[in-house]
Formats: structure tokens, sequence, C-alpha cells
């Protein structure tokens, strides 16, 4: 057995998310029929580096899974991608060691929120983009979000309903890009909370419009209560961009 | 009784093109609910400066119709897109002249057609850019394209179910951008037959591909039949970006 580590897209937007649940369409579902349609028949397990929620993109996922094929990367990538649904892309395939694991082992993600500030929505990004027609101050954004680098308690930026015990992460960068009418925010880390990611994006918007100042989040970040942090912003704008392994 | 201008732009993908029909979505039905919504129930005729197919979208379609409210432009705007779904947008209104019609006074067009040569497709613009990964000779493309520039019978590049008798029109420039990966094609004239553009862009891809010739388009031309021309290029790629209006 070979065990094989692939890099995927997909647009979240027609899934309930990554993982495999009852009767939706999810991406791990259509990931396990081609797997399984490859292998006459058998079932093959499909780890990623962790679940995306519905509505949430990815550039980068990361999966894995074990199959007895020797076959060169070009055949499956084509093999693949032509059993996909089309909002699903694998972008790159190769093999890892027979111990890699791409949930374990990741040891950091890039995340990336993307706004648009047109004054109409376009019709072909609504699903892609969130639209904020007000006027944002970015540098009120890269000032609060000073307050989150480093290694914290996330607890205020972690949903609610969670079993996780341990809600200490380290956040090494948060960036603000502005492409023409598009603000993206691009966050890496050793790991992420539940809604984490887009608890952050919400509140850090509501200090861009002016709702909040920049210097409560070192408040929010010691109250250790979601209720202190400002809303969860929308998941269609939320891409994964990129998973770290250093093994 | 008022007659307003209006420039919308819509995605094509989710709907069975503009026109009306039965049993299917469209953007005429949709905007014939809102203004029938925004009329308290009286119905609003809505005419555009023509149909375009299912599949295809538009940056600058141009519709009209009348009504009997005085309404200051920015909360026309608003109603509208308030009550439309996000797939069409309203992006500009004013008050026209009262014999003012969309579809007569139309005395040119520009449509965009839009090719992505990425090596893989982007699942997030799978409905909105035409994959072609193979290698294309633009050169070939803008040469061929000069053919078709003119005053001509363009019965080779009309879908052959038509009931148009006159097939003569004008073609005023074929412009090729590249933008990145992507590529298009940008053509205007003073008006276009039944899937003219897409038979165009499948051709003149043809000539790119390395499979028909650039000299062969004046030979198309003269053949004055389909079937001398190459094949419709996907309706996902078409854009209307602009009607002209001299009157």
């Amino acid at each position: 057995m070979k065990r094989l580590k692939a890099t995927i897209a997909y647009d979240g937007s027609g899934f309930s998310g990554y993982q495999i649940q009852l009767k939706t369409r999810t991406v791990q579902l259509e990931l396990l029929r081609v797997l399984k349609e490859l292998h006459k028949g058998q079932q093959v397990e499909v780890v990623a580096s962790g679940r995306t929620d519905s509505g949430v993109h990815a550039t980068g996922q990361v999966i894995h899974f074990d199959t007895p094929f020797t076959i060169p990367k070009d055949s499956w990538m084509r093999a693949l991608n032509v059993r996909l649904p089309q909002d699903i892309r694998v972008h790159d395939i190769e093999e890892a060691a027979p111990d890699f694991h791409a949930r374990y082992h990741a040891d950091g993600k890039i995340y990336r929120y993307k706004w648009t500030r047109s004054k109409i929505i376009s019709p072909f990004t609504r699903h892609h983009l969130v639209h904020v027609p007000q006027a944002i101050d970015v540098s009120r954004m890269q000032q609060a979000a000073q307050a989150l680098l480093g290694t914290h308690d996330f607890s205020s930026f972690c949903a609610a309903n969670t079993n996780v015990v341990d809600k200490v992460r380290t956040i090494w960068r948060i960036d603000f890009e502005e492409h023409g009418e598009e603000l993206h925010m691009v966050i890496e880390g050793s790991g992420f909370l539940y809604n984490m990611v887009r608890i952050i994006a919400g509140t850090l918007l509501e200090v861009g419009l002016n709702r909040r100042e920049p210097e409560e989040l070192a408040e929010i970040v010691a109250a250790r209560d979601r209720d202190a942090a400002g809303k969860t912003a929308a998941a269609h704008g939320l891409y994964l961009e990129k998973v770290h392994y250093s093994r």
C-alpha cells in the first residue's frame, strides 16, 4: 500500500461542508464515491486536514488516502478530475510517508476571508465574496488585529457549541490585502477553533465599520467568553488556502 | 406614465435564458414578478434589448418599462435590488424618452466571450469561463477575425433554426484580450443573429487550436452555410456587455 497526499480545491457553495453526513452533498462523499469507483468497489478511507463548514471554500485543502495502485502523478490527477464533479478539483497529488497524516501532522494553516466593497454586489461572485457596501477603515482593522497575534486562549473566538477543551492557539500573522474592490484578511496560525476565523473576521470588521474600538480586542481575548466578540462572519467569504506540514 | 430605462447584470447559470417560458426560471420572469409587486399587483410589461440564451450572462443588458411612479433613481435601484434575487442586479436606471424602445432603438451591441487557459479548471469559475487547456495561438485568431469585420451576410454564423430573413449584419471590431490565464474575445457590431457570437467564438478557437487555417474564414463567410463554420461555443462563456443607443 502507498499513502498518497493530495491538495484539492472546492467551491463550498454546492456542499453541506466537507464532512460526510446523511442525505446531503458533501465534499468527502464525492471523494469517497470516486475513490471507491477507482478501486473497483473497494471502500477507501479519506482523511482531510480538517473539516470545513457548509458554504466554506478551499483552494488548498489537503487529504490523504491509501492505495495499492502504482500510477504516475498525471494519471492520478486525470483519473480523479475526470470523475469528480467540477466543483472539486485535485491540484496536486504525491506519494507521502506511510505514516503521513493529513490531520494530525498539520502544524499550521492559512485561511483567507474575502469581502467586496462594491456598491452593488456582483451576481457573479455572490457565493464567493461577502458584500460590505459601507466604508471600511482598514487601518483600524490592522491595528485591532495586533492584539490577536501570538499565543492566547481563544475561547472568545470559538463557537459555543464545541467539545474542544484546550482553546490555546497561536496566530502568526493577520494581513489585510486590498485588490480593487476586494478586501482580504489573510490569517496564518498553528490551528483554529470551530468558527474562529469567521468570528475574528466578523469582530475585526465591526472595528473597521467604527462599531467597536481597536483597543477592545485585548479585552475580548481576556474575557474568554464568546459573547464578548462580534458576529460570526458569513461562511461564503472563507477559504482554506494552505495547510503546513513540517514532516 | 414615465418610461424608464434600466441597465442590468445577471449570472446566466441559474436561468433558462432571459425570455419568459412555462415552468422554468428566467430573468424576465423575475423582473415581471418584482415590478408587479412594486405596482401593487398590476402587471408591468418589460422589454429587453434582446433575449439571451440559457446559461448566457449579462453585465450590461438594457430593459425598459413604464410606470406611473415618480421615484428618485437611488430609491428605484434599492426597491428593485432588494426584491430581485441576487443573481440579477440593477446597475443603473434613468428616465428615457416616452418612445424609447430597448429593442428597436438598439443600434449596436458589445459581447464578450471568456475562455480560461488554466491547466485545471477552477471550481469557482466553472459556470463563467470556458476551459481550454490546450495551447491557443491568439495571433492566428486575430488574423482569422479580420475576414469577419465589416458588412456581410452571416448565414454561416447563424443557428439553422431561425426565422430571420435578413442575415446581413456589420461587425465593427473583434479584439482579443489576455488577462492572465483568461482569454477574452470582445466583439462589437450593429446586431447579432441567433448564436452568431458563439459560432464565431467556436470557429475562431478552432483556428487558434490549429484545426483550421485563418484563410478559411473568408470562404466560410462566402458559403452562407451553417455547416461551413465551426462548433457553437458553450453558452457559459458569453456575456452581453453593452447595448448602444444613439437616440
